[in-house]
């Protein structure tokens, strides 16, 4: 869960990265870091938080260079250091190069410790590392060459940009393509990003996705296309960055997210209609579905849950403490909204429920005569080794109890999902989902795992 | 535009005013700060920016006792300074006393000078001051007493929160009753705030309105009711709080604001119909109204413009500077909505018409073929001497310009505004708007405008 | 314990001010505030803490204008808010001013009751608030006449500087002179500060003293003089600025700091001899004695204390606590210079005992054979009300012990003080000190203290 | 330029070590870090800035465990990032494992290039980087086998600490011992310094010296040593530590620094005499020298510049500029001590006589009728490349001109330098300087040094 931006051959690079980073926010709130390249030179800056808290007119000015990649981090237990804020850079016999990455390795622990016996070390805990040592020990003369021979080992989900000392910048896409990584043009420099919604801010043309298993390098005479020196696969393109993760503004894999979430609602209203008086969004992210349910219902939808535009810091709670303090602070109920009323709450997601029982309870609270949940997606039953940052098995309260449980749960009237042939639909594919990956939703796992993925999933299964 | 709180007898009384006043953000982003009695003593924290970046635990830590005052303050040029900041803490004859206030006096400029003359210093340029300075001159022995010979000499909106070292709260609003003032009950201890939303936050019970012209004093006894010793006036509530200013979870004048511009945005669709495929909101001040739109119209309701949760800090734009950059950071087109759409734009004012020109011109960026602006208010023509940051007349383009021309300048394809009639049904009152100030609307000032303001407003005649 | 300084007619005035403040840093490190004035406004910044944090680049740039008065305040216990950092700034019938004080009003208390019965408010709790007051009641036209109409009514220490926002620069001394304030010319400019060792940093010129009962007033004409008018006092200069407060390198009442303390070592030596074999300075205010000490003795001088530049911090001391914490961090004793010696230490001052304690342990941890403790100043026996920020007679050691007490305590093996005879003689003027105070070595008050300073002395005596 | 600190067995350990450090502050201000191990897991916090900056409460309680290592960088110019900041955390087959490196190899550049085309990839440009390597790849299965395998290839000087995930603390010191560091005890625990006077301060017992080529291991049973598997040399000592570097109240190579220098002063005095009233010294450095030469030459000594605590941070300094504004912020001359007077300053070191000759000019201007300058060494004529930060050749004024060319640039009456002899025989070695090395007064290199350091003396010859 992490976003990756690159610019190619402009004036303000730097720049132009951090505001292109700004619109890939949503993306990973952890830390923000920018390399940019200037004779010969690769320069850093990273930090912890926002983008807009990382840089400053004074830490931009310090990454001179017509070429700049950056990455955003999304907040995860346990390794949140400054040490493992990308992009990273490093020197080697190549030269030197930064790298910066969407994704997961899922044979990183096999890799390391294969390295670390050949006399590797390692300073952060992050997989990413695992690709720079294997281009460090690779015999090929060239960038490509170095690349190709790493990526050759590694398995699983990698959206990157790297940038190297001799102005080289390169996007890649894992074979089955899990993480979007797209191309534009701005005026005579080309753009890499996560999402198109970067290019909508910095006013950057969308050229095309890069494909899976593809290779562009951008350098002085242009940009060419390679193709990883891997097994091709079939592309397995991740359904949650439609469900949940991509900007609602953005094309992902060539397809709105925003109207398929709105067909996902649809799809939902007609698999689990219920009789209500107002259809209501968990903002910001349920909206569309909502509006799909409301259409395809004909109940009226209302803004009923209000977001506030102030929270992201701590708060310090009371020591008499107020019932769902967390959600309170974010969502409010509009009480002339949902008073007396059969209330239809849409989300996009519920994985532990602890949130989704706040939420009903809040709208009893406000007055709802009665609370029917409808969830536009299928059960999340299973962890997202390819780079999602979903919580472990036992966590995920799907895994292990079912529908009439959770709602028993979560307190609310009824509960219902999309259905997994439901939501393939409403994305745009075979409704047997051919082409995606929705292994979070199913289990099936298109590549292999590794020994530490596979033992973590053994145990919940106890 | 600001935000009061208050809380009598609580035993975390800052902690519980420090998220009453989170919830109040909205109505000031300037300033905030909190006052808190113990042992005779009133210990004041102040600091510029938000309540979550103005008091950490460090800071509500040094605010011991259980009565606390807080306000936030709105950000207005030229005055931005921390001494400025409220609550005011002052020693004077009569003890020790703080002050928060929302409103604008018409008459301060008048009075300063005359206590100038008399010997006051001033170390504020806050309107607020004077107030203060009229009761330290009162020769009233008693608080009570004081307040109501100040507030005979004060001409104009005062929704205040006074806060005394021997723990008396006191509540007042002024007789036309421009600004909202709310009395809660929270278990054993008395709330005070601009706006029911804090209530909620809290888990505090919204109980009734300060009445306008009423002083409310919290002591040990419980709560007591008093009228201000000036002439009555009629109410004139300030339309403007219903229109945009407060939070649509905000019951204001014990009417629900959000179901005010819901209506606003039916009359909308009934006086200014017009043929279209998607109707989308200016988020979030604006979507209420674009569904009473939708609703009333038949025409689908869509978030067609994305708002970014991560602005609100300085941005720093490349010299190369991209088009609409402001708004391009805070609001993103959804093209899979408006491309090729005639897309409706439903905003709750236009001001400058600066923004909803860069709006207009972004929409037709991503693909709308026609785009038509409705607002859910009448023409602002008149600036608010009532405690509203509007601008100076000069600088409202409603003030010299036709619709037309407005329109024109905008760029969009039909431009359409509420009557007042339409707007006054809407909040829910009489057409014509008794018991209401809608000045910025009408030019009609219900309390007489002092001089200097008077010379701001013949000056934009000219 | 404060320093102010002044400029006026200078392109950078803030900046220049800015720099004489950091100069003046060791007479108080609580807080630093600068106001200049241009086109009418004052502008005020103020922050906690030392000058060179107070101010940067942009702080500085708020403050543009020819004219800006400096405010340096010392750290005393209980009133450390920001609210009470000078220069003021008021706005009163005659225009607005700011004041800068250095000193001590004996009868405020007084003054500040009288004025709250007449209406007046106060801000901080600051005795400087009075003047201004004062000055606000008085009825005369110009800020002279205001000036002096308040100064009539005030007693005390108060060396000023104000600044009007006509661009009047005023510089003011009590008419018993107690702290210090000099003229300087930088230029075409005029400045005014506590000493003179602001001067050598800005190179500016050393013109003169203001005389005690002086007011001095700078505005484009140039430099006139004028009395205050209130009764002539014999002059009183402090004689503690001499013995410790002001830097070594300055003129104080034109005599020469540094020279006045090697002269008290020198009369030291001769008053109190002892066998030893070193003699060593507690630095770094203790040095000049030390080496006057060690001239008149012949026993050789040597740093057997090394001051760290490192501290000033908040230091965090482990829980398995270390002896002398404190001190340590501050002072390390040079074994090689101290093993095995008989050790002569030369402080100038002994308030609590506190320090020297374990000033004399530490010695002996490294291997002192003996330690004799010399002050090169008289037993401090009162509390100062004249600006001077000495703890309260009951916490003077002292005040209540005797000199072979207080050695005993301090666990050296003599105590000896300079005379007070010595001291006078030292400093420069006649034996019995005529034309100083030196109140706290006697208990002699020059200027009758107020009700609340005669309180705290008696319950001390009890 | 850096210090280097440890402790082992200790429940505050990292609280100690941040001490320990404040101790060694003067060994660099740019970074400070700190590296505890609790459970099998190193933790890491550095920052930039002063130990005091760095730490507070939040950041020592985040190092849990009862043995950490700690490490002082000092500031050079181009590779002031924070990644360089020491100690190094690295996980390889070993485990985990800690490094910080006071020193500088002079082979690092062939080794780093070596290292690099076999497969090692490196994230900083510090030399400390490539031991690390060396371990890694070394085949041999423990800890001192790894380490003594990777000291096998290096060449330089290196004082290390190292800290491992199974609780072992090692020291390590150079076979020619170049920089120092000693062994003491606190109580259960051992500490490890760069200087005797972290001992001091936290009252640790100095146990002894690291003999040059021993490695030293703490664990639970106790302290091993070993001899470094490389070649024994003659022990070549830094004499600039003695001179320059260390702390007056440090033991170097178990001499006392201060009195090295006072003899230094003494035979300076015998070596250079001149007819002078007053010896000054530049304080705090040229202290004891001063001293020295005061006794020897019967010419008085008095602290005629005075140093300001208060500097350290950046000024801002007037665009109408001050003459010698950097050294004026620092120094400050005493006008009553020199004025009209013959003045010899004696201070340690004369680099590229830009600060000398400010020096001069400032007491000229405070009035001295001559200025002589006494360098209490010889002329520094080769840059250091065993860790002291000196500058390349031919920034040395030394390096290309004559004593008395350096003189007349300087603006002094007389200049002179202390002999190498005589430098050597206050230091208390043979006159010849057998066991030391003093390179940067004789470019006598006692090892080797590598190819781009030849290169940069070559290119300073031309």
């Amino acid at each position: 869960m992490c976003g990756v931006f690159g610019i190619h051959g402009h004036d303000e690079a730097a720049n132009i990265a951090y505001l292109g980073m700004h619109a890939l926010q949503h993306r990973g709130q952890e830390s923000a870091g920018l390399v940019a390249v200037e004779g010969n030179k690769l320069r850093q800056q990273v930090a912890m938080g926002l983008v807009s808290d990382a840089f400053n007119r004074d830490a931009l000015a310090k990454l001179p260079g017509t070429s700049a990649i950056g990455h955003i981090r999304y907040s995860t237990a346990g390794t949140s250091e400054l040490r493992n804020a990308q992009p990273f850079v490093f020197e080697y016999s190549g030269g030197a190069i930064s790298i910066a990455h969407n994704g997961n390795l899922v044979n990183a622990t096999e890799l390391r410790a294969e390295l670390e016996a050949s006399g590797s070390i390692f300073q952060t805990s992050s997989d990413t590392e695992v690709i720079v040592h294997l281009m460090a020990k690779a015999r090929e003369p060239d960038v490509l060459g170095k690349l190709n021979a790493a990526l050759k080992r590694v398995r699983g989900a990698y959206s990157l940009c790297l940038l190297t000392n001799d102005e080289k910048m390169i996007g890649v896409r894992d074979p089955n393509g899990f993480r979007p990584l797209v191309i534009g043009r701005l005026k005579d420099s080309y753009v890499l990003s996560s999402e198109t919604c970067s290019f909508d801010l910095i006013e950057a043309e969308f050229i095309r996705e890069i494909e899976p298993g593809e290779i562009v390098i951008f350098e002085k005479g242009g940009m060419t296309s390679h193709r990883i020196a891997a097994p091709a696969e079939p592309p397995t393109f991740c359904v949650f960055e439609h469900v949940y993760f991509a900007r609602p503004d953005s094309l992902v894999n060539s397809k709105s997210v925003y109207r398929a979430r709105e067909r996902m609602g649809q799809k939902l209203a007609q698999e689990a209609p219920i009789d209500g008086d107002v259809v209501i969004p968990v903002p910001d992210s349920g909206v569309p579905a909502a509006i799909g349910y409301s259409k395809e219902s004909g109940i009226p939808f209302e803004m009923g849950l209000i977001r506030s535009h102030y929270v992201g810091r701590t708060f310090i709670e009371p020591q008499d403490s107020i019932r769902h303090f967390g959600v309170r602070l974010k969502l409010s109920p509009v009480r002339s909204i949902v008073d007396g009323k059969r209330v239809i709450v849409v989300d996009d997601s519920l994985v532990r429920g602890t949130t989704s029982r706040k939420i009903v309870k809040m709208l009893r609270g406000a007055g709802a005569r009665e609370v029917h949940l409808r969830i536009s997606a299928p059960p999340t039953t299973h962890p997202c080794f390819y780079g999602i940052n979903t919580p472990t098995r036992s966590e995920l309260v799907a895994a292990s109890h079912s529908v009439e449980e959770i709602g028993r749960y979560v307190t609310c009237d009824s509960l219902a999902y999309l259905s997994h042939e439901g939501m393939m639909t409403a994305v745009g594919t075979s409704p047997n989902g051919a082409g995606f990956c929705s292994a979070c939703f199913t289990g099936d796992y298109p590549v292999a795992l590794g020994t530490s993925d596979l033992v973590q999933l053994r145990r919940a299964r106890v």
